[in-house]
């Protein structure tokens, strides 16, 4: 199967032209900023991405299950942090997999968490290095700067026998602020959040030697990192329709698609009916509160150039019905039944989910190069 | 791993007994009307679970993707309708599974479709059945009622060396209007449009031997299939926050649950923070137009007794935030970190396929007795 012509469809798609080219411009801002790149996995799940997302084969990377650190850590990675909360019955898997050489560090943002870890460090005889979580912009988990539990945490795991190794936090707000201004001030707004509860740890003698921000918007629009160590951000590797939405990349950038076929026509309702229903784009509508709402996704020739105002503004599950934008001057292109698609995601995190494999696109022409797999699972 | 305390979360729990209930109720149903079921095993996935809908363990049955008429010929199944519009990229599939001796039926709504099944029956010796889409309610494939296509599809098919088999409808409207009354007239105005092109083909001196309905919901309230010959359902062997709202199950006849644990609070804002966000559940929001919007699904316990008025109410990759319904008088249930929960789904098509195996609880206690295993792909 060495052309796009004979992929069964939907099926993913990925341009390893336009992902290098995403990987090498975070890289280059980042290093202009004097900062470490902790690259999240969570979007490719798959070794070969990983490897051209990491700085060595060894890590540093950032990962969202414990599956995902097994899975990297049985590929080499040695420096991972798991960056969701903790929970007490997470520990035994954490350990384990310490057992094996593997530098994996957990978040937390309470003292219970804090007094679990603690207590799973003394008993394995293995001080397990712990973030405290940190919530920059009310978005989701972590104490508000100024929290008086920050340092209650911190002397529950650095006098409790695990490894208080610092701060993190995730601009996950700033997904609601589109614009270079408004992305420079959340990247800032993260900064200082995670900057002050590093100081306040100090000061109160505690260590603090990581001190980790990260999502996609901010790390491409932060201007200055004083005082962070290391920035995560995942889906800058594909990015997406949100991310074109918010600023942070335009359409050619967008580095997977997926491939479907037109399968009928509901001429009266100007609807070109495909194969690509939800089950292959995702449920995500993460454009619906964007100032341009993409449907499900927008639709690309086989080169991967939009057509004018084609979305998919109907899924179900293995039907996607293409319509013109509403209020589009446009004409309804021609697409028989029989004809290939790409589609665009909204968001790459969540339709690179739905598929178990990439098809690596060769340059300028219709070939597949490779297919790298993709893995899931917790 | 024998007890639900021991599982790796968020993963999928399926309460068999619940299932087996919903299998039956549908059976018993369908035969008092005099039909056949046709059950649709796009939204188990599963061998096991396919043996307990299907009438015989070959078949009938329905799917939705090649692949999984492809899992299922391998596992036995010789009479499966492929219900998703065909594509002329795809015959050499449905040919190729066809010769393995798999009754694999098609289905089509344009001439172009028709020319293309004739053309490739001829040229490959072997006439693929194909049935004629009828569209029922405005909702999606197929051709309205009286559509003159629908003769000259007959004819192309008849006369062109394919297999003219019938005609089918998916009253997919019928998810739009809840309430047992809405429900009877969706089931009824699905059976009067499939069964007048039946006529209407019959009357032209075309053979139409099969006459295909089905949904979940106006399968269960249909009260007289009189012309129909089979009905398709697949989300009643699960059933869902969905079908619940539109008055087709209760919660207790839902059957899957997300198993989740609690990984932080915020306290101020009332949130209980699990590990399940929508990688686990999925980004469907299908109860978001229903007079109650279920979030991105309910909280029970481990038992599978909601917590009143508990929804997860915002979900990102791997964070779930329950919280209390607004306007709800009741108080936040005490779920320290490291509690487990269940969570309800409002689609068991999108949930489920976001998981690669169903944990299968015994009864009336903790106990996982079994592991059954879920494909996906196309």
């Amino acid at each position: 199967m060495h052309s796009i012509d004979d992929l069964p469809t939907p099926c993913l798609l990925l341009d390893p032209i336009r992902m290098q080219r995403n990987i090498d411009r975070l890289q280059a801002h980042l290093a202009r900023l004097g900062v470490t790149l902790r690259p999240h996995l969570k979007t490719c799940k798959n070794v070969e991405i990983a490897r051209l997302l990491m700085s060595t084969p060894a890590g540093p990377a950032t990962v969202s299950t414990l599956q995902e650190a097994e899975q990297f850590a049985a590929s080499g990675v040695r420096d991972l942090l798991y960056a969701v909360g903790i929970a007490p019955n997470k520990l035994a898997r954490v350990l384990a997999l310490r057992r094996t050489g593997v530098d994996l560090s957990v978040i937390l943002d309470s003292p219970e968490q804090g007094q679990a870890v603690a207590a799973a460090s003394r008993e394995a005889g293995d001080r397990i290095p712990a973030l405290i979580e940190i919530d920059a912009d009310g978005h989701r988990a972590g104490l508000r700067p100024g929290d008086p539990r920050l340092l209650e945490i911190g002397r529950i795991l650095h006098e409790g026998g695990a490894e208080l190794r610092g701060v993190m936090t995730h601009a996950g707000g700033s997904y609601d602020h589109p614009g270079a201004e408004a992305l420079t001030a959340a990247a800032e707004q993260e900064r200082a959040a995670v900057v002050q509860c590093a100081e306040a740890l100090r000061d109160a003698g505690l260590p603090c030697p990581v001190v980790s921000v990260g999502s996609t918007p901010t790390a491409h629009f932060a201007q200055d990192l004083t005082g962070v160590t290391e920035v995560r951000a995942g889906v800058y590797v594909f990015h997406d329709l949100v991310m074109a939405g918010l600023g942070v990349c335009t359409l050619d950038d967008i580095a997977i698609s997926v491939l479907a076929t037109v399968i009928g026509h509901q001429s009266e309702k100007g609807w070109i009916l495909t194969d690509a229903g939800w089950m292959s784009m995702s449920r995500d509508r993460g454009t619906a509160n964007q100032p341009v709402d993409q449907g499900y996704g927008i639709a690309c020739d086989l080169e991967g150039r939009p057509y004018p105002d084609l979305v998919l503004t109907r899924a179900t599950q293995e039907h996607g019905a293409l319509a013109l934008r509403e209020g589009s001057t446009e004409t309804l292109p021609d697409l028989p039944v029989g004809t290939l698609v790409r589609l665009l995601p909204n968001h790459a995190c969540a339709t690179a989910a739905q598929h178990d494999r990439y098809h690596v696109l060769g340059e300028n022409d219709r070939s597949i190069t490779t297919v790298w797999p993709r893995f899931g699972g917790w």
